[in-house]
């Protein structure tokens, strides 16, 4: 049992939670919790801790979420330390980072719809970005691209917030968000930006094709260049005095009426 | 010009960040930054804050913001002391809260449109709370109406993610939600929970009508108690492995269709 909070595995995983660096370095993030734990596909697992709380207290759960794998137990108070929330659920896994292609994100839907993308310009909130994931598998979305100057998606934040989306929805980051536009475009996907000045308000558009969306950044949105090379710009009319939406609502709406289309 | 932090008034705005039941006794709330201070109703203005900094950056700005109001200048140092955030926009005040009744939440929207209500149930999480009011304010909501357990809608973080929108939509608190319901419904406003039981897909209901939306806690959803007092419950389709939405998230989803429905 790890007692210590100097213990070298134990800094390293205090590492992993804060530093995106690290994270990268090594390909690897932390998954927290049982949830999210239960639904970590297993060959992603490299290291499991589990405090002595949690064996404790789940009795039974803990037997059957631990069935066959191998972990160390912690203090309790080491299992604070290295979790990156302030109330540990007991259970913590070092998981090995995804790494899609191009064509994964490109696919159809497990059940033969069109290609549905969400492709994010320098979105900075890890809060969106697991909302944007977790809405956006609700919603039916294939893939999702994000530039480099958007929120890690490995960050313990987002990870949490996705509650289980960040397993089975593909992504991708492009060091050049254009280029990697301008291919999407080429296999047919129609793109639209949400846009204030937008021609037609969303829902007059057809989005059962394939259909990508370009979310900008929180604070500025999307920048001129990113913002003219979609096919449309579409309009969320707004009542009162609301300038914007948050980012997440924004792709939620938009999202959604897709599927709702898609339904029809 | 204070520039102490261990000066009384000082101390009283921190302590205004900190407590709902300091904010409640005062029956006054924080707002921080130029666009929030910008669009506080002046008759609500208490006391103003204005760090050395943003006098000094904001030139023109700051005067033209500042017009005709009494405010108290504090170092830099204070005005990080006072502020919620970890990077202060130099500008504070403290303003008298809000006292609606239920008739200001059942009232037709500005434009003439029919009721558009949100009932909320114990929801925790601030930020929810706040994307709510700005997503609501932009889809055309005439009124909040939150139980005892629900955040309080005067916290930093509340009033910051409304991004103006709690200057604008009425909101009430209830002690006894079940009766609060009870008295909507004898108004003629048809209530809608989301439900993950819900026999149609939300899109076949019509909400062109007095309308209001039920949504409960973020980990539990509704109590079964009060999902039992809605006219129909309404299902949100899911794809993929997803068992349930951000509240703030299927609270907009059903929001901005009720805004597509009213624009046909």
């Amino acid at each position: 049992m790890i007692a210590s909070t100097g213990n070298a595995r134990v800094r390293a995983v205090t590492a992993l939670a804060k530093k995106a660096k690290a994270r990268r370095e090594q390909g690897v993030f932390l998954v927290e919790g049982p949830k999210m734990f239960g639904e970590l596909p297993v060959e992603r697992r490299r290291e499991v801790y589990v405090s002595e709380n949690f064996l404790r207290q789940q009795g039974e759960r803990a037997e059957k979420l631990l069935a066959g794998c191998r972990y160390e137990t912690v203090t309790d108070e080491v299992m604070r330390h290295m979790s990156d929330t302030q109330t540990p659920q007991g259970i913590l896994a070092v998981a090995e980072q995804f790494s899609y292609q191009l064509s994964d994100v490109l696919k159809n839907s497990p059940d033969g719809k069109a290609p549905e993308l969400v492709i994010l310009e320098t979105l900075q909130d890890p809060g969106n970005l697991g909302t944007i994931l977790r809405a956006g598998e609700g919603a039916g979305v294939t893939g999702i691209i994000l530039d480099r100057g958007s929120a890690d998606i490995y960050s313990p934040k987002v990870i949490r917030s996705t509650m289980g989306s960040i397993y089975r929805v593909p992504f991708i980051y492009t060091d050049d968000l254009h280029q990697t536009i301008g291919e999407v475009k080429k296999q047919g996907i129609h793109l639209y930006a949400a846009h204030l000045k937008g021609k037609h308000n969303y829902e007059e558009e057809n989005y059962t094709g394939p259909s990508g969306f370009l979310i900008g950044n929180e604070a500025n949105g999307l920048t001129e260049e990113t913002a003219a090379l979609a096919d449309a710009w579409v309009r969320i009319p707004m009542a009162g005095k609301v300038e914007s939406l948050n980012a997440a609502v924004a792709a939620s709406v938009l999202l959604f009426e897709t599927a709702r289309q898609r339904r029809q």
